[in-house]
């Protein structure tokens, strides 16, 4: 890592509540702060990812009042509390990157940021240290947003896509220009974008110098940056939180790809390929695990139980119950302390039906 | 309930393992100790079922040594310890039945007895009741042994069949010539015995006098008549265990079937109906069990947490995990205590693989 230039930060979007792997994940232990994928609890494993291209401790968490404990709890020990950032009330993601850009320019002057979702799986970690520092190096040199796009490898109704200009920005070079974002689409879309060659995954990793980040916010939602700005003074005091508290529930709502990136002209985009998987729902796991023989994904489990299965999924997180599977096909099951989900694979989507069901009948306990 | 005449008792054979409702039957708690069906354990369930017909207190059961206390403890109050007969290795029927008309003989000189499986399900008791009543007045009258069989719904390969003969005893009767016995048959043939109208499911359902098979016993396996005769006087005495511990083992490992029925000339059958099942799997439950508008089978559990499930069983044994299940066809989830089981509604038989699975494993504790 050099030391010269701009100091490089991840800035880490943690405030997602996120059913989609219930039981497992729950309201006051969401998909980022359980282990799914690793060892360690998701954000850790996040923070992993990136260690051979950002310090540790220049990892900052934007995150809720009620994960913010917890999430101190868990992280480790090289970050500080100070650098995880509580947004009083969530409004998408904009607010949520102004706050954290002004942080920077407060405390460093101006920084180079990594803005990375808390939760993706990345199995090529050299690849995708490679591609973070050759973004790091063109919005340091380019002053530019750069965005990381994925290689899609299925037609996905799941993801956003990046339409990207196929010309790269000079010759030779792998960054190219971004045309625009298009929401998840239908199938038969998905797959025009697949076969055309124009069309990356929106892996939500945007990279840019926090006051390349700023000048876009005072262009194009000025009204947000006056507010943030407003309170520049009180950030990194005793007086922060306060003043957050006051004017965050006034920042309005938008996203950062609605509220900048599409206005902003000439955003660069990366097509990567790095084993990426945001682990969208439980199916998902097939993908970031090996598989055996049968195409089972066994998890927190010796799997001595399984007879005749194939294609399916155990994940065991309390393992205090044998778990006994005989002759199940593209089957889910998943036991935690308290509950046991069993559901076709093809469904795992509507555990989010499950828990809306679990508050109409006052499970709460569950959720 | 009439007190003249001879004694009517019931026999209920309850040695059985048996795994096949693994994880809830255990090598402690067997089918018959184990709440199934009903309210209570099926061995009560059974003894429920002729309550209009045989006194409570008048029940018998022939059990082994390892159940024997569990099934005191759990038996109803009414039925004296003295009235469990202890196995102490198990010999098949014959020895089983011997062993109970012989106590008969000595402790009412000789009386009804109507041997039973301790663990199947019958839902129509009236009908039940009318046909045991008829079989007593049978066995009473003629001195004939009587077996009930069950008119079969489909070409079960799981059950053993009677060939009766298909003119009554007498004009008008309800009661048959027995022909013989036929083991369970594969698909083909069942279906034949099921068209042909001359076929009937074997309820394992006898009744006699305790004096008309004893006489059998004389006649058709007269080394093992002589053997338990030659303990009589022990039976009913502080000497009957160890005697019976004495000659037990000797005894000719054979059915009852084989040793006395088919020899027997003039044995008579009962062709009846009565919502008989033998509970013999998991996916019986839904012959016994209503049915929601889905067709699903849920016990021990308000349901709540099934979410677009078909044709599928949820038996909750223990119910302190939560059971989510979505999107589910034909699939069999049982928790116990201290396991999980899910299984493809097919394969259910199989639990008896996952029963050998865990003794080479070392899972003894599970079993």
């Amino acid at each position: 890592m050099q030391n010269d230039g701009l100091k490089k930060v991840a800035v880490i979007m943690a405030g997602g509540g996120g059913t989609r792997f219930w039981p497992v994940s729950r309201m006051t232990t969401p998909k980022q702060l359980a282990k799914l994928t690793g060892n360690d609890v998701m954000i850790n494993e996040t923070v992993k990812h990136y260690a051979g291209v950002i310090n540790r401790e220049d990892t900052f968490i934007v995150t809720n009042r009620m994960q913010a404990d917890l999430m101190d709890k868990v992280l480790f020990d090289e970050i500080d509390r100070s650098h995880i950032l509580v947004e009083p009330v969530q409004r998408n993601t904009a607010p949520c990157i102004i706050y954290a850009a002004m942080t920077m320019k407060k405390l460093y002057g101006d920084a180079l940021m990594a803005v990375l979702p808390a939760d993706h799986h990345i199995s090529d970690i050299r690849e995708y240290e490679r591609v973070l520092n050759l973004a790091f190096k063109t919005a340091d040199e380019m002053n530019k947003i750069v965005t990381i796009g994925i290689w899609p490898t299925f037609p996905s109704t799941g993801y956003g896509y990046i339409r990207f200009s196929t010309n790269p920005i000079e010759a030779g070079s792998e960054v190219y220009h971004l045309r625009r974002f298009v929401e998840k689409p239908k199938l038969e879309v998905a797959k025009e974008y697949v076969n055309s060659g124009k069309y990356l995954w929106n892996s939500g990793m945007f990279i840019w110098k926090a006051s390349v980040i700023l000048d876009c916010f005072k262009q194009y939602l000025p009204e947000m940056y006056e507010k943030v700005n407003s309170i520049y003074d009180k950030l990194g005091t005793a007086e922060e939180q306060a003043a957050i508290e006051e004017i965050y529930p006034t920042l309005e709502k938008i996203s950062i790809d609605y509220g900048i990136m599409e206005k902003a002209s000439d955003v660069f985009c990366i097509p990567a390929e790095f084993g990426w998987n945001d682990v969208g729902s439980w199916d998902a796991l097939e993908n970031v695990f090996d598989r055996d023989d049968s195409g089972n994904v066994v998890i927190g489990n010796d799997g001595q139980g399984i007879i005749d299965c194939k294609n399916s999924v155990v994940f065991d997180n309390s393992g205090d119950k044998f778990i006994a599977t005989i002759g199940l096909e593209n089957i889910v099951v998943v036991q935690t302390k308290d509950a046991i989900l069993v559901s076709s694979k093809d469904r795992v989507q509507d555990v989010k039906l499950m828990v809306e069901k679990l508050k109409t009948i006052g499970r709460e306990d569950l959720l």
